[in-house]
């Protein structure tokens, strides 16, 4: 098979098909994308191709930049896009072949010129990090960042984020902010430069949810796996269930709060949610304790694990425990010991829908004499972060008692029948 | 408020309802149950009572047992009910109130009497515990006890489990025995005390699926909130989602094999199944190494706790990462460690659903490189368990190859796209 680079244009043979393009950059291994004459991309397994001819290497196809006005418009609502290394906001460079953030707002609005009748747009990079590498510390500079953008005008805020810990972030910036406008976290399933990918829908949903009247840390992402609606979830109710379909967040014992349609700019909410009209404010708060372990259960765990976390002087444990909020006895007595010395012990269920009820087995009521405290309907990742937030911020006796009062939605009283 | 017994013929106020019945034994504090007049149960919140009368007292109720014929009919299948302690088998006594397993066929006949026309029924009791508690251990016992029923003639067998991780031990039965009769694991997420009790047609649809021929351990239980289906699902494909429902339980990565509707006593195949018409043939191997733990990654997890685990004499890891099947790069250092030290380690992703594929970005490429086995379409319970076996009975190299070769239904070529 002939070989090719970025920049070639190429026809490619697979059985039955024939297609004639530009060679773009691809982040799929796997997948051959071009850019052919009608201007759409198409991405070809490379297992189907059975040969590729080169009908003109080495051109690097020269594109002209569109003149841009970046006036600001009266009317218009100044929206920050903050993008910290997902693939939502990359922007191909044809002459190397990489994909890099798009952090200007020149190079947004050049991809979606649609976001010129939004809002204001501004846009910056804050960091370029994979998702799966962010660490706490990478929260608090995301919160000092939104913070230095309100101060500076902003009334909505919109993060791009890897998806592997996006619901994390949405939960931690949910503890650490206390603010009466919009941020909302978007990421991409499917990189730009597919033909299948996600960014466009998911990042103007995300710049139209953060032009509404709305308050608190929201995820936008695809609705369904078309490409017709995206969802609304609270930042604290919202979780990545699905590996690589677009569709693979979901809003957990809870709906999402709105279905957003961006090609017709509607916003339709399927829940009660507040309206604010107030001028901007915006508090910070990114005291954190990140010595909190996540501890998943599972036949035949050993107890000493939790010893371990108490000796390596750990201030809170979250089991992630089965059923109900439940763990196997054989570990009672290192909880004791936990709990003892100290630490935050509190309760989850990796079922992950519906909420703990420690009250209705005896192995529950036991583990609530021994002081585990039952985090209600939160799911583990939520209720991890609320607990470094907490025991960052409080005396052990009141992060115990703040873990079960509702603070940003994360416990809801009930839980509706229509969302599992 | 007036005291009251089990036995006791009682009144009961509500707002707006008026109960008269004999106060049952309750599995949950919150809920008094009644014996009605026309023989059903009613559970009644306690917070919604006003008063309590008692008209009178200290009478226990006498139920007279009906005659049985438990003779074996010709045509009908053997079929061997094994308990383990699940509330699903359970029947109240009436003098202590306390709540035992319905352990001998007579017990099961005399609660479900349609059982007489569906198999020669056999019934004991193997253990009573909450699913909690249940360890490897027990897993070789159920395993052993299996084999036994077969050579007695059994030609199907059906497992009542507590709901916590009845997903487990189908998950290791599933490796541990290789037979071509059908082994059922079923439960209940409400007690058969309790009028929503889903105990009847999960027990019921159990039985009928065992008199199917198929082979392989597979799990029943509710397929809605109503009372119309069960699903069958594969032991190797399927999860406890749910902390509280009843169709708590859902295949993951495939669709259940089949709907049964039990008061029909129909069964529709939503797959295609393989029939097999033999002798009963069954092979154990309960070798099991227990020294495999299960690890949830987070942002902020420290690497230290790998090298615990390796320096405590740990076999395996199993990895429950981020999207496709990443961790934080921070950690790299320490799973290169655990490698190098002969651990297994392997990757399934916290997501629950889709596939693990570690070749799309670079963090997933870099594990590959150090050797981290990525588990395909397995759930991480499933990728656990079948880590235990194989390890308990391949050296490294061996056990490291098979992890991502189906052996049981496991790993699927590709994944259906109307299973999530």
């Amino acid at each position: 098979m002939e070989k090719y680079k970025v920049g070639d244009l190429v026809s490619v043979k697979t059985e039955g098909t024939q297609y004639t393009g530009i060679v773009m950059p691809s982040l799929d291994e796997e997948v051959l994308v071009l850019k052919m004459k009608n201007g759409y991309n198409v991405g070809i397994s490379k297992r189907r191709i059975v040969s590729i001819e080169r009908i003109e290497g080495g051109k690097t196809p020269t594109y002209k930049r569109p003149e841009l006005s970046l006036e600001r418009r009266e009317g218009l609502k100044n929206i920050s896009i903050l993008s910290t290394g997902g693939t939502v906001a990359s922007r191909v460079d044809y002459n190397t072949g990489a994909v890099h953030p798009a952090f200007t707002a020149e190079d947004l609005i050049l991809t979606y010129p649609e976001l010129l009748e939004m809002g204001n747009i501004s846009a910056r990079s804050l960091m370029n990090i994979l998702s799966e590498n962010i660490l706490p510390l990478h929260w608090k500079r995301i919160a000092q960042e939104i913070k230095r953008e309100v101060e500076g005008g902003a009334k909505g805020i919109v993060i791009t984020h890897g998806t592997d810990t996006m619901h994390y972030t949405a939960a931690a910036l949910s503890f650490m902010l206390d603010t009466n406008i919009p941020v909302v976290l978007v990421g991409a399933q499917r990189s730009s430069d597919r033909p299948s990918s996600d960014a466009p829908l998911n990042l103007l949903s995300g710049v139209l949810a953060a032009t509404e009247p709305i308050k608190g840390v929201y995820v936008v992402m695809h609705g369904e796996s078309g490409d017709t609606f995206t969802y609304l979830h609270e930042g604290v109710k919202v979780r990545k269930c699905h590996t690589s379909r677009r569709d693979a967040f979901r809003s957990i014992n809870t709906i999402p709060l709105a279905k957003i349609y961006p090609t017709s700019r509607r916003i339709e909410y399927l829940r009660d949610v507040e309206k604010v009209e107030e001028d901007p404010r915006i508090e910070v708060n990114t005291s954190l304790e990140e010595k909190v372990a996540l501890l998943k259960v599972y036949p035949g765990i050993e107890g000493e694990i939790i010893d371990y976390y108490v000796d390596r002087g750990y201030r809170g444990i979250l089991l992630e425990g089965t059923g109900l909020g439940h763990a196997p006895e054989s570990i009672f007595d290192n909880i004791k010991y936990a709990i003892d010395s100290g630490l935050l012990v509190a309760m989850a269920s990796q079922c992950i829908n519906g909420r703990v009820n420690m009250n209705v087995y005896s192995n529950g009521r036991k583990l609530l004499k021994l002081g585990v405290v039952p985090c209600e309907d939160m799911h583990p990742e939520v209720a991890l972060v609320k607990m470094m937030h907490l025991l960052g911020n409080y005396p052990l006796e009141e992060a115990k008692r703040l873990l079960t009062v509702n603070l940003r939605g994360e416990i809801k009283p009930s839980t509706r029948f229509d969302c599992y």
